[in-house]
């Protein structure tokens, strides 16, 4: 029943989304004690151009 | 009033979204008894790299 | 698949709520023709004091 | 600390949300009396064929 | 048209809220060019049991 | 960096959630090679009446 939305700066590889799911999967069902099949997770991939911090464009931090 | 978000699988065709803001609509403003211009909706489309469930990524399930 | 999230002003009756739920999952799946227990709706209320709009707090507009 | 994610129709310009970040920064800031370091930014875009509004796609309505 | 979502520590009073939403509004339609009454803004309030940060709880740092 | 949403049905304890962000952080800090902290996680409670699936209110099904 756990629904996961991860946010992450893109440029993330799928290998590494598929390790996450698998470990996060396994963290959520021993803390929550829930079915691993209860588990969704969602990535969403931040453009650099899309997410600022500190008052200033990320793709003007990391150029 | 309402704002509506759709998490769906990457595929939909704007016939299918067209028709899914209409009937959705309507089913929003029968039930809160609001008006429909205050119903908005907004799709996010879920790429398969992008979505995990029961521990593995959507893309190694549906292959 | 469709994860649906409805963010609705506070103050809509679980008896509301029940009957969006069963026909909005209705509208889902004949339009994207998924099955009936592929459909999660989530509800978010939202407080007056937590809405703005037109550049006001939706409190202070309908006092 | 404050996390504000900006859901927009697509086709701003990166020196748009460039400016929007710095001047929404400085809002928060001022008015959370928080430090600009907490103040994260993300932007949403918005495809026409993904928002609809009034029981309508808004890629129907803005032809 | 933008939707402005604001997620922040609980405890943000309403007279801070409602600045923050005179203010914000202002920035957006400026930089954006769009009209004030297309501008919708939502706060989250975020309890301090629900918000971790470094690995940790932020009731926990926070205390 | 990552910003992850954690959304699971009301009824959570403290230390659940104590656990769950020490451990998902670490997961995420290595997989993803990122630093600890730079990682913030958010819990969402869902209340049984804001939770639909199947066509029904959650609160419907487990009574």
């Amino acid at each position: 029943m756990p629904f996961i939305t991860v946010k992450v700066l893109e440029g993330k590889t799928t290998e590494q989304k598929r390790e996450l799911v698998k470990k996060m999967t396994d963290v959520v069902t021993e803390t929550f004690e829930v079915e691993k099949d209860k588990v969704f997770i969602f990535f969403e991939d931040l453009e650099k151009d899309n997410y600022g911090k500190h008052g200033e464009l990320f793709s003007d931090i990391n150029k």
